[in-house]
């Protein structure tokens, strides 16, 4: 099978209008998933996605965006492969279901909704500084978070 | 315009397989918001949607239900509209839009997902036993639930 | 089962820029579903959508109203219950799914995506000189398409 | 901007279940397009979308396959980027809207709601003895429907 395909793929959840220390922390999440030959899945905007998505293609990887809107240019500059939606908030269901496992980064209700669908569709979530949820497996700095998404996304395959 | 139109519509969420504890409440909830002339909307399935829908109905209420399934026919029997989208759990951001305030009642990972569309459309969620959110407006009884529900409804249109 | 359950639904589709002459057919093919005790299932903006619904109303009919935007305001002054869905035009595979057979008047593109689904999920469409596609039944008067509608609709209840 | 995202993207749309004539066709627009450094996009699953796919990646191309289902390994063993929707033929929207432009070859009911959606959001449909619509642009081989639909798609960059 393709060896794009065979990537594990990490999405990165967050808010649009980040702090700079989870701006910081989103861009560190996405450096180390391109450096472990995973592929950055994220809903293709600003703020969280967009830091995350930079230092991924920086650091050579791949970055999916999956946005709300109908054209493929809304997408940040930052994304190899924009998929268009056109089904708004919903498409939040979408960015958890094509990942293996997510990490959370700050985050506002947008970030909860895909913290709940990680339970929904069985995809695990590993938090940074986010929502308090049952689910989401803590992490203390970027580089444990990819850890744990990666192991979590491998035992899923 | 429309005397069904004119009515407030309450969204009621919760689990598919409450224990009796938390039907009762649905069934209470239901009931009462079709005594004060209000629409109960909810997912159409069974469990909190099909208890509140029952009791709502037995009040002379109107129920809408809107399904993640492709076919009409899924919904509840207690539903007077059902609605199908064919979108899965997509679906659950549909159930909120259309509320104009809702009460949420136990519930798992696909109510979390409503909690929290509720931020994202900016619709109140009112809680009795439910997720720990900051949205969630608690309420004691399903009499304080539905009428926090109402008057934050009114207080959209 | 509910009463209004148990009404044959009929979608009405076709162009929010109708001619005078569609919208005259819209209307009296909306007054002749509501008189035979059926629902119009619309997409709840204008054109044929509203002269459909207006009509019904009138003629003392329900209709539902399924809006491609996140605002069940966005719907016409004829829709008793608006659904919104805030997922654009690909509601439009959801006025199809919730009706149990449609009638085409006119249209453009998007009618003709809907004539496409009536043939996708199995839902008669008949027309009203309309797009000429192998599946639809020709009707040559709003009295004959309602006819053709509702014993089609009955045949899959 | 990303060498992947600047890619022309070409959508290929037809039946899961076409003859072996409209098979070939498939594989001769797949490849074509993949030799002239275009992606692939489809649905994902089999018949056209799998021949088309097959053959671009036989020839060096990437292809990227919107799927119905919630899984990405849903998807056929030829596609490198699967993108779960879990909307059901809803996604059909999708498959449009990620095309700077699209061929079809053979197809039923669900081609046709995707020509439907050209239209609706302004993609060129190339045509390969499928429906007869009028906004379909009619080519005798794949070679003059992939030179036609890549004219249009770089039109619309």
């Amino acid at each position: 099978m393709s060896e794009i395909r065979n990537k594990l793929r990490i999405g990165v959840i967050g808010g649009s209008q980040p702090d700079s220390a989870s701006r910081d922390l989103a861009a560190r999440v996405g450096r180390l998933i391109a450096e472990h030959g995973a592929v950055v899945v994220c809903g293709g905007l600003g703020g969280v996605m967009e830091a995350a998505a930079h230092a991924a293609r920086e650091a050579g990887g791949l970055t999916i965006g999956i946005l709300p809107g109908s054209s493929p240019q809304d997408a940040n500059p930052h994304i190899d492969v924009p998929i268009a939606t056109g089904i708004g908030y919903a498409r939040n269901a979408l960015v958890v279901m094509n990942a293996d496992a997510l990490i959370a980064i700050d985050g506002a209700f947008g970030t909860l909704s895909e913290i709940a669908y990680g339970g929904v569709y069985e995809r695990p979530v590993v938090g940074l500084g986010t929502w308090d949820v049952r689910s989401v497996i803590p992490a203390g700095t970027p580089e444990e978070a990819v850890r744990l998404a990666l192991e979590k996304a491998a035992g899923r395959r």
